[in-house]
């Protein structure tokens, strides 16, 4: 048996950090990667073996780039799925699959196929406009989400009471539960062609008060016994029913009833696995590329307890990023920065990433925020 | 403090496996990397900013490289030290500097040179050509080694008896006395401008009977903390010595008597320092870019006892390569598979390698031979 994948080529849509860390893993691979991203300056630019430049959103963009790969996948959801449809018939192999995409793209349907497979999620009602959010204030409190298009904290309204209500969303959305939760946890599970099911161990996230980006994550998270293997089956009942191939991130909420409940999936590396490059076996990177190549899957068990701390930009610096605060960073044992290849820095964009690595539960909290208090990107 | 590495440009010279694992940790810190390699389908070649074909030990093909780079390092030894000096002048970084390179490219000087320093080597005698070999056979056994331009095995002749004189270099060389060794291991030093020191754990080199290159490597090496103690002096004495900015990997033999004897040195990343991309908290790639980049160094404690085994073409194929194996190989647990993006394997070709990590030293050993039984480069 000769298992030739460096003879394969894969296509990227998108060509930002998720991607430019895809390729940093399958450079051991000897894996041709192609990009296609709108940013003349993509992170993942210099990197690939080809660069396209152009829509992701655009039929015949998607469709000619998909020509020149044998395995196409997404670092991002909003590409257009009717070409990745087009490329799967002609006997590309598009993973994950173009259906599975659309349906992500669109928070109600996602929203419908849980409650339809009976997989465990918040009530919610959809709404078409905000003249039916606003009659539904019997529903307070909730979130509103946008349908299409939401990302990164775009799209994604907090209605607590009815003098909130001015803030939904003119278009098809959705009225979710506000869920009183006790933590947010994300378990990563992956699935090949050859039907091998994995599981990264669940990891708990906490969010930045205003951005509704991920600002610390802890691994492992700090659950029972129980609400992890359950929040594990669960994560594998939604890659199963979705009948999916590659990885998918599930974000839960655990009541403090000690309930779980699905809150979003994303069909690609997730910002709740970045720290698995040094604190897993696999990496969640490693681990989509073996599930999309047809690869066996990796091991996903945790080596050492792990924090990861976003570096955002701060507040009040747009322009040329500069990193303060690297050098004294670098000093620290277990804590590894990853920078993603943007020059220009805005108020809380993604400019990159830490990893913090600690033996004890406790000192680790304490240099994830040291850390956090040290590296700051302005401008 | 801003210390924006980012804004640097590292130029290598060189574009084979050692360049293609420092770029794949320089992703990390957004530092654009220049490769020079006189192959156009150098492994390097997709992976950084700005690829130039070219002579390494041409002159002005070197020093017009420099031009563009801010700091100007090396993964091969054979360049041009001039060009390079040159560049020094002219107010460039260049690390290791060159009138190190110029001493460890001349075997005959890089003896002197321990003998002057008193870092204990074994005893050897100049030879200028194959008949001044013939005139010492009273100092057989002996190893003659050819003062320039031997590699990986190439330059390299084991002279045990006055029948095996007619291997002999005819022209400048060394004898060394054939040592009776114990264990062959290596230490990984680095040396940053701000004057910082680390060694990696020393490691243990199992080399394959005919090709003279590294077949196995065990971390830690199996050697009492004494003898593991001082192969650390040692190193850190040979580096200081030099006043090298860099990493150096120091090889060195460890007598059936205890002695340890410094063998031969690389100033740049080195195959005994492989399986640091997994099992130490901070891998020799990275080590490197901290070292000539004037970042701080790392924390190069080993996290997991690890085994690298080098991935050779098979002897008796020539051509594109096939891997056979991979699959069963990636199934395991721990297992990593490093291809160097080579297409054309040939007998002995260096072609990737296997980092394996096991709690278990001897659960370890039998991994490694395993995945040295089920990985084989084919054509």
């Amino acid at each position: 048996m000769q298992d030739n994948y460096q003879q394969k080529t894969l296509g990227i849509l998108g060509g930002g950090q998720l991607g430019r860390m895809v390729i940093q893993s399958a450079i051991s691979y000897n894996i041709d990667i192609h990009i296609l991203d709108p940013d003349a300056n993509a992170p993942c630019k210099h990197i690939c073996q080809a660069f396209t430049q152009g829509k992701l959103t655009d039929y015949d963009t998607v469709y000619q780039f998909g020509q020149n790969c044998d395995i196409i996948t997404i670092e991002i959801e909003n590409v257009n799925t009717d070409a990745l449809e087009q490329l799967a018939k002609e006997g590309k192999k598009v993973f994950p699959q173009p259906h599975i995409i659309k349906l992500i793209q669109d928070k109600r349907e996602q929203k419908q196929f849980y409650k339809e497979q009976g997989i465990p999620t918040a009530d919610f009602i959809l709404t078409d406009n905000k003249e039916a959010v606003l009659a539904n204030a019997d529903f307070l409190p909730a979130v509103n989400k946008l349908g299409k298009e939401g990302y990164d904290g775009r799209g994604v309204q907090v209605v607590r009471t009815a003098a909130d209500l001015d803030k939904a969303f003119e278009a098809p959305s959705l009225m979710e539960k506000l869920v009183d939760f006790d933590k947010e946890i994300a378990v990563i599970v992956s699935r090949n062609e050859q039907g091998e099911l994995d599981a990264f161990p669940p990891v708990e996230c906490a969010f930045h008060p205003t951005a509704n980006l991920v600002e610390f994550l802890f691994a492992p998270a700090q659950i029972s016994d129980a609400i992890s293997e359950e929040a594990i089956q669960v994560a594998k009942e939604v890659i199963t029913k979705l009948d999916m191939i590659g990885i998918l991130a599930v974000e839960m909420f655990v009541t403090k009833e000690g309930e779980i409940l699905v809150n979003e999936v994303a069909p690609r590396p997730h910002n709740s696995g970045h720290h698995t490059i040094e604190a897993n076996f696999t990496s969640q990177f490693e681990q989509h590329l073996r599930a999309v190549m047809g690869m066996p899957l990796g091991n996903s068990e945790l080596r050492m307890p792990a924090a990861m701390v976003n570096l955002l930009g701060e507040d009040g610096f747009t322009g040329d990023a500069l990193v303060e605060g690297m050098d004294e960073a670098m000093q620290e044992k277990g804590v590894y920065i990853h920078l993603y290849g943007k020059k220009i820095t805005k108020p809380f964009r993604k400019m990159g990433h830490v990893t913090i690595l600690e033996e004890n539960v406790e000192a680790l909290k304490a240099k994830a925020l040291k850390v956090k208090e040290i590296i700051k990107i302005k401008a």
